[in-house]
């Protein structure tokens, strides 16, 4: 992946970020994610919804007094009053989930660009009212369903909608993790705390939290509809009134089964994310603990070994990759690789281009909208009697 | 394990074979498992329903033309007619399963010591009469759900069960091959061919042959009685009748939830059961095709691999282990687990003993009738509407 | 793998075993291993050098008195004085080394088919007279190096042979266990015991007990001989004159260079063979912890994954074969492909028939002089002040 | 791994690259690895030796046009004119390995801190000026030994060093990789051609590129000097004079013996960089291409693995970490942390402390001599009778 020689706008895009000030976690990596490439910097801030812990936040990351906000409100209204050539050129919004809306909203209704983390807001309407914003506005809005910016999830994705696994037949996602085994909510872990809070999380837990992933990664890599479920939610943990285990079935278009499997009370699970795809011509397999592999069993011929970096991947797994084979990338690169695509298509808009769907390779406020449809329908049909609840 | 030295009978077992010959998978297998312990030894047979088949395939294995059979039923006669000193002391089945009822209901009517191949019969009505006549009898019957011979899985059985996990909150069991990805049936392939055939293979197709081996797998290991399930049946192939692929929800007795999936269409797959149990103090992973390994997590310390052959493990693990760890155990040496069970139980007999539950641990005829029934249900959930069928 | 349908000689063959009895480790897996595919029974024995604990271990096996020996010398004059119908078709020595040699070639001498357990014989001077016995008698001479006997180390054999990896340049055959780190043999362990006693186990610790399985397995596969060898031997535990770990450079014929290590101190390791071979077209690289896999990575193309009992290997591969791929094969199968080609063998003579190579696929007593040779040649390079010895 | 909050000098530190422009590898690495934490900035640079090339690579990096230089004895002549409050704190050299020495020896003589690339220069002597230079002036000097970086290698040498394996008796250090298994110098590949051209790469070829990263990781782990070797060196490839295949016997202080193998032909592997580590008390097994995992095996106990990101690891490995387990961290990670390491050893010098042995953990210009003294005794062993080589 060569370093960028842009013609027009030659300087790093600058971006601001709301949420993510100390005791936070994504929002790190959301920065290192941005800073890796050496295409954007961090310029502007208002990184807790508590302003003098935002403040000092801000200035542990070395932003300048005059940029490093107590609110959101505050940011936006001091953005608007700068000169295009100081201004941002998009948010990144790294708060707790039901801070999505009101923040995105803004920003975009504002003409900004936005990075936005998942699940994107708490209800279908309000995922909608966004989509409207954002068509209006004709502004860049991505969503960091960070495990499709895996060099070789973009290689399974080139090849099962290339057709190299023939028809879809059957699809299994799982995402296990152990870390909610116990009542970790009551021992004052702030992530476990907001993630088990319906006030903070929306409706579901691990469905939001993390079965959201499993689905983005499913419908990125198959280009499939899912057109009906039949869903079991379960709340493990006593006091929990949110999901920490979800099972359901799943049937595409086209007629493929599935299974997605998502829950945080797997003790011994870390980040267990996988995708299996079989298709009528051969399978695919993927797991988000070994992402540099990706093992393709063709029919009838020997299975192989498919590892990022390579020759012979597809440009899209080629655009994704930094190193060589043999020298591991992991999550944070993933990440970086959102960045770059919301990077590429902001800097064409700057140079007057039109970015290609290579470059412009990042999910979009409409895969969050999607999600958030499967979230609902997830605990609609875990509420049902009957088997298949229609998306 | 040390080699038997009986007190009583001191002989090798002697038995017959019913189905196996030429052309047949299983049977050969079976030959194998019980001869490989030097404690059993195949005295007759009639080893296909084609007698000149039959016959052939006895000469094969070195059989006396006096007791090399055209059909099971001059089997049963030959056996009949001839002293004690001489008589089998048990009868192995491993016909198509449409055979195993009638020549299972008839040995043990007749008071002799069953091995029979799964899925047990047809129905559960089937079923229930057989279980029925063994329990008039009082003849050993045991069912070949070899998977739970595995040394390694008996040690997941004694962990769950003894509490190492505390209680079980989610099981995972799936079971994925790959062989009838394509319409073998239709290109002169034995097995395909009967496993597809309602007359033969009954009402399921991949929840029948390998499903009931994931039930099987899942009771024995967690003990937990499948209150409900929700399943999804497919038929991929073309021109199938019977399903080649399932996907079903669980809900277990205490509140554990689960999936089970059996699938036959996943190219690339060879033989992939897997199963997971997560507890809510550690979980324990098993796979089929790493047999000699158990991965065991407990709640917050690290996980540690448990491999066949080392010192700490339970009895049961340790009766079923004939080599130090390092040197691998396979298929055949599970198989030989369930024949060494039962000749234990029939040894014990013949000395006016009663076997210890941990000498004759097999699985028996109430576990056959439990898969049965578990594929009736699964069937019928398969039709409905409604989400959840109790069982 | 087809169970046999001989025209001639329509019987099993029957054995005698010398060494292998109670207490004893190797002796029962050869019979395991014997008995596995119903071709061969065992009738005879001298189970110990203490005579009573000889007849008591071959009650245990279901001898009958009349052939239960005392000695190994009662036991070969026994069946000198019986006629040809009854007598052993061969005799299999499990004894501990430094009886390997004595017994041999007093059977040898008598006519009779060996198998014999590695290595072969303490020194040169005996395996030289060894050979020359068996090529006077023209008798058949099986040595259990078993790991041989695998069928994926076949089948990278036949690859390596058929030049798919080009010209060899390196290999890397490394044997770690762990079960000698501490000082077992003070603590009456009767399998550590000999193996640390020069007088029972010859000049060699680890080098001889499973340094000679490396050698056999990487000259066997490559059938490159080594031409000159770099030796560091040590003694790591507490009082041991003979080796526990052993580090060896190589020089191939041909150019290949390589690396062996046989080391028994290293915690954690149970069994550790492994063999890689680099070649200029591709490499291969295969594991007895997982033996029924093989990888290969060709020059240019994608690795790929070969399997034990998938369509599309060598014949070699395939003859050892018992089970479809996915259902693992483990030692023991692999040690008793030792005893089903000798079996061939033997029964090809008595059948008038010479055995084709395909069938007559076991290690032979020129292989075992051979590993004995190189076993002194590490202990003479490792006494050496100048860097190469040749063989 | 907090972000820090500097109390004074609260600033990103600013560097100057020499080397790395366009078609290089390893620059972009440094250069990625240094942006990641957001403590370091790009100011300026000499970015290859062809001043057109130079100065179109640094447009690339949106360096300005004053400190964008033709050579590196402008960016020195222009750093040292310019105000402490603009200049460097620091240099990062990634020149080819013949240039690594007259530009580091500049830079240190002028009182800059320097982070340079590996093998440190081409001859001990060179080194020991290096070293010299480095102690008058007092400065820090960080050398791109990015494996050790890894947070579990750090795991690994904590748990060795406070004596958790006991007395260390074997280590087995492998680098294999595939890369130069054919001619690629001959193709007009860049890395390739100067790797195998003595001029630039030095007296040794895969020695020098990765058999000297294999030394360090084996002697920061263990703490344990060599003491001596016995080497055997080839050139596989056609034509090369330089080594592509190296294999070592090692004997270490205390007593522990061991092999180092490196080989750049080993087709099928990627960058197969592993160390494992035998004690008295256990053993540690680590490999780069899986590097978030550390599997231990202690005497006695069932064997563990570690995973990097869990509770209850040393400060060393903690320190090293971003990510919580399971969101794998990569190759770019373990090299940012020898730039943190460094970063905090100038930082706290900006600021009159001195840096902790925990903050300022980074390869010395000690480790580089150290590694090029290897490098030459390894040529020497190479070509010597003898079998051991002191060092």
């Amino acid at each position: 992946m060569p370093e960028h020689s842009p013609t027009a706008a030659h300087r790093k895009l600058r971006y601001a970020m709301v949420g993510g000030g100390r005791d936070a976690f994504i929002g790190g990596v959301h920065r290192k994610a941005a800073a890796l490439d050496g295409q954007i910097e961090l310029v502007a801030g208002a990184l807790s919804s508590t302003p003098d812990k935002a403040r000092a936040s801000g200035r542990d990351l070395f932003l300048s007094d005059a940029r490093n906000h107590g609110s959101w409100q505050e940011l936006l209204a001091d953005e608007l009053k700068r000169p295009p050539e100081e201004r941002i050129d998009f948010v990144s919004i790294v708060t707790p989930n039901h801070l999505h809306f009101p923040v995105a909203k803004a920003f975009v209704d504002a003409g900004f660009h936005v990075v936005c983390d998942k699940p994107l807001v708490h209800t279908s309407a309000q995922a909608q009212e966004l989509v409207a914003a954002v068509h209006q506005q004709g502004t860049v809005f991505g969503v960091t369903y960070n495990y499709t910016g895996y060099p070789m999830v973009r290689q399974m994705r080139e090849m099962v909608r290339s057709g190299v696994l023939g028809v879809v037949r059957k699809v299994v996602v799982e995402y296990h993790q152990g870390w909610l085994a116990t009542h970790l909510e009551a021992s004052g872990n702030k992530q476990a705390q907001w993630r088990m809070d319906p006030a903070q999380s929306g409706m579901a837990g691990a469905m939001g939290d993390i079965g959201s992933h499993a689905e983005n990664l499913l419908t990125s890599v198959t280009g499939l509809e899912v057109e009906a479920i039949c869903a079991d939610l379960s709340a493990m943990g006593a006091g929990r009134t949110l999901d920490d285990d979800c099972n359901v079935l799943l049937r595409l278009r086209g007629g493929a089964k599935g299974v997605l499997m998502a829950s945080q009370i797997c003790i011994g699970c870390e980040n267990g994310l996988r995708l299996r795809v079989f298709g009528t011509e051969g399978s695919l397999d993927w797991q988000q603990e070994n992402p540099n592999q990706l093992l393709h069993a063709p029919l009838g011929v020997l299975p192989r070994i498919l590892t990022r970096g390579t020759p012979g991947l597809s440009p899209a797994a080629q655009q994704a990759t930094r190193l060589p084979s043999g020298h591991p990338e992991g999550f944070i690169e993933a990440f970086a690789n959102v960045y770059l695509g919301v990077a590429s298509d902001i800097r064409a808009r700057l140079e007057g281009r039109q970015a290609t769907p290579l470059q412009a390779d990042y999910p979009r406020v409409e895969d969050g909208a999607r999600g958030v449809r499967m979230i609902e329908k997830v605990v609609e049909s875990a509420h049902a009697s009957h088997k298949w609840t229609p998306l």
